[in-house]
């Protein structure tokens, strides 16, 4: 088994199972997250809420989203993308993703009001690309044994990343950027943020 | 080109494009069909019908549907199953699907009594039902110039089919019961339903 077929150090579906098996249990979890956000009981939203949840995951999911951010990704590599380019991708593929999981609770907060919204959207832009650029630095850096996957999959596969395009320094000092900003982003909750404060210095601190 | 490769003569996505391009543009239609039934100012549902139409859909489509009868259908390969099996295999693979697609505008429809969704449940399981004979049968004795896709791949596959099964004569008498329960289920409606005759009729006649 290649260590590229690894996450957390144990093996992925595709490669427990098949592929075949792999790609029917994404088949097959996607529509169950769309059901429990419109059945749920446990779910406290009423239904234009739940419409609205199910519409933020449907819109980070699709074409416009992770599933848009990966077709860009399967079209870059062996190819020259700039920094604005790459943060797109990253902002498509699990940027999108990131931000629906942090904004989807806000729309259960029927108070919320849309400086709220907005701190928590600059927050998970922020902290998603962040994490986008940790995990790449984690790629080059990163000890296989601690990843629990392959370490150096992304230069073998000619992809564009931020530390080919910018080198390991600058990429680290975007990182904390990104993180602070972050971090500002929540001063608008005062210490009610601190779970999320917490959040953030783990995703950014993890050497896995 | 395999024939095989072809769906109403022309290329399937993943020949036209390639196989990444074509799991990703499932990936980002589903979400899509979800967001539209969510948002689309042009459905007239309100909000409680959106929820019971997505809820509708993702069961259709996931592990007890659409997802679980093409888990059934890999497993099955080479495989002996009984009528019960194959029954079962199809009326998740595809019915699940077909069923939906009739139950669904009934949701929209806020005076469809009980009476009203057995109907369309009893005709839509026995028309996807009897339209997967018929798949199975044009796969034995269609032309691929008129089929538009590969003939005998079922047979290749060592799939569990209809014909094979109980042959094709019987298949084609259960075929055409199913037929019959599924317009009876509609004389429910009255001449109301002729379009719904109609596309049986259609579907059932269908040489593609």
């Amino acid at each position: 088994m290649d260590d590229d077929d690894l996450r957390r150090g144990r093996p992925t579906c595709h490669k427990a199972f098949d592929e075949a098996t792999a790609l029917l249990v994404g088949d097959a979890l996607q529509p169950l997250a769309f059901q429990w956000l419109a059945r749920d009981p446990g779910l406290g939203a009423d239904p234009a809420a739940r419409l609205r949840l199910i519409d933020l995951l449907a819109a980070a999911s699709g074409s416009y989203g992770m599933a848009g951010g990966q077709a860009i990704d399967l079209q870059a590599a062996g190819r020259r993308l700039d920094l604005a380019q790459v943060d797109d991708m990253h902002s498509r593929k699990t940027g999108a993703l990131i931000s629906a999981s942090v904004l989807m609770p806000a729309e259960c907060a029927p108070r919320a009001d849309g400086a709220t919204h907005d701190a928590l959207r600059r927050f998970a832009a922020a902290l998603g690309l962040a994490f986008q650029i940790q995990d790449a630095l984690l790629d080059v850096l990163g000890d296989v044994g601690t990843l629990g996957k392959a370490t150096g999959a992304d230069r073998e596969r000619g992809k564009p990343t931020y530390p080919a395009l910018i080198g390991v320094t600058a990429s680290q000092a975007r990182m904390n950027r990104l993180h602070e900003e972050a971090l500002a982003a929540l001063a608008h909750f005062g210490p009610d943020a601190a779970p999320l404060r917490d959040l953030a210095d783990w995703l950014l601190a993890r050497s896995y």
